[in-house]
């Protein structure tokens, strides 16, 4: 687990670099999907402070603490019910930068208005409905997750890797830690642009779906074209 | 007094470092309740050249100067009368930061539209009534404090530690010097989201109800379980 | 061609250092007219690692890889169907950068609002026209120069060194491969203001033609007296 | 002369540090009353090659050039212009930085809105009219000057150090080359302030006359008690 722990922090630590993150804000998580563990960022420790082993690494089947001294972080959970629900995910990634988290408070799905986003995000990123009194009482993190789950009932989370929770953040995913990081930066610029796209023109119309479905296929596609393959 | 002045020293040199302040705009204080002193950065000097033994000693009671060579910040009554009014507090913050000062200018509760909010704030930040001609003319900077204490009737200031003094700018309090800029830098962040917030949909609601209790109570609640404990 | 391979690869860093970049995004070209080859950036390599050896040599007439281990920018037909078509044209820069994306998305020109505006770019800036489906899906990058071709028939390319592809992104040119960086550089600034000029007032109206001609003629026309000649 | 050639170097370079110029945009002078002698930056010269010996030292009375081997800035008949007609000012700045930028271009007066705006700038930054085509087309920059001389008419140009012109940009002053730099500091984070604002209430009032007054007295009417004295 050394290795995943230490990518787990790495993953952690360029949240912090690349300026997502005001104090402890902020927590991503990696998978080891042969031993159903989960290796997460500890609650509330700064991260000028942090270190690799500090990372906490859970039982994917009922979120039992197997080893670290600390507390994981607050949201385990959320991060819990996706990798149970979306077999495909190897890293999560949860922050409150600024723009994605505008937009979740907006309370409005994150259409694609253009190919930066098309490039990373097929399609909207959706934005999730209002969770229900119960859900937020009860086991209100787990429901975080359980309603992100909801959100994407006949979509293919790897094809729209990151979602904004409704009046609180975004969660974005990957192939493994790291990845889902990328997400989150990029999430985050392509908010920004949104936003500052609504200043110019409130009423601005989505990406026509050919130009979107384009410029998804040009990187991800089977025939993908762009980089060095 | 000696680590009070260099608690309160380091507090303010922390606003600068977060980009709360230019020029010599921003002040904070922290007070010794024992002994009913409260130490203050002086007025107008620079930053650069600030040293922790320029911080000017007051009493609370009348708010005389009991040590330092210099004048005390301008704003000096306005904290004396938070800290007269609301016993819990340990330090006080003023900063005319972008986001949280626009706000002000707006002249708008900033309600609490997501957890990123509902967890440093306990409901909207309030805006304070407008002042009368007699306030501003007579006794404007204990004025801007008394009425900062008539905006909270009702309410604990520790759950909600800031406010925006209408057409001015923000005040922040905590529980020591540094705590009170921690919610400056806070509430700034939670002001430039609410922002873009309004680029992207002007009449996006605040938060459920339900979503700021569970978000308040679980990082400050009798059952918190955010951090470390 | 080393020359302008180190160029090229230059540019291309001025770009990152600039802060218009995230990740891969964004590619520069460079044109030796006289032996009718174009040297471009590699796909999706990162900017931390790349020399300027790793530049593409290609033949203008046909796309040809002439020299390079690896792929260019998959943007390439773009930058050459402008180099076919404005023949005045040395260097050509595509970037994501968040403003002019943000007037991309809105799928509006970009009017000339002031002096910042007209001392680089005569006139508006224009938006594409939608791209047709064909036109995406059979050769995307070629169309998308074509339609840029299209858009400035009857205006002079030189005097406008920019433009923005409607739900995509700017293009920008010049002289020569730095120069179409600089007007990356200042149409994300000319983007970066419009922007927030549509926050103060979103009925802003352009300037007038006689102070758009006056500013444009004193950097760029006959009688030029702006800097140091 | 050297004492004020340096005085205005520093000042132009503090425009850089600042963050309010990109490339060679912006120019800051000083004036010697006595000998009546205007010191301004040379146009076009790029910042990193600028030194104090690059000034240029021009006449008031006719602004003919009597020290100096590069072209002054373009814009130096309007910084003459302005001395000619305020005889309090010391020095004055022009720069395109962002938000003043975009005020100027929405063409409106920016209020004064709070007190960050009243503590240095009294009353409201006036917009200039619109230029007519004679003007801009004859003497344009000597004409630019007149129109805010114009615009100033029976008003302090030392209690309202700045102005907007209409799409175009700002122009700051002081009681020397330094000071008008702090002031398009200033006035760049006020208008910054005030783009925010609007975002948040596109309706928002002014801050009423007595908090206006009461703000620009106590730090620079006769009875002024900020900083130290």
């Amino acid at each position: 687990m050394q290795a995943l722990m230490q990518a787990v922090f790495e993953a952690n630590m360029e949240l912090v670099r690349r300026g997502l993150v005001l104090y402890t804000w902020g927590n991503v998580s990696g998978i080891d999907r042969e031993r159903g563990l989960v290796v997460i960022k500890p609650s509330g420790v700064p991260y000028e402070r942090m270190r690799a082993q500090d990372m906490v690494t859970l039982r994917l089947s009922d979120g039992a603490v197997v080893q670290g001294a600390l507390r994981p972080s607050s949201d385990a959970p959320t991060h819990l019910a996706l990798y149970r629900a979306f077999a495909a995910l190897g890293g999560v990634a949860h922050t409150h930068s600024r723009y994605a988290t505008a937009w979740a408070q907006a309370g409005e799905d994150l259409a694609c208005y253009g190919t930066t986003h098309a490039d990373s995000f097929y399609n909207a990123v959706p934005c999730t409905r209002p969770m229900t009194a119960q859900e937020v009482q009860m086991a209100y993190e787990l429901e975080t997750g359980n309603v992100i789950v909801e959100t994407f009932a006949g979509r293919d989370p790897m094809a729209t890797p990151g979602v904004l929770v409704r009046n609180h953040a975004p969660f974005t995913w990957g192939a493994d830690a790291m990845d889902a990081v990328t997400h989150a930066v990029i999430l985050e610029e392509v908010a920004a642009v949104a936003v500052a796209m609504r200043s110019v023109n409130p009423k601005a119309a989505p990406a026509p779906d050919v130009l979107v479905e384009k410029h998804y296929q040009r990187k991800h596609g089977k025939d993908a074209y762009y980089g060095q393959r």
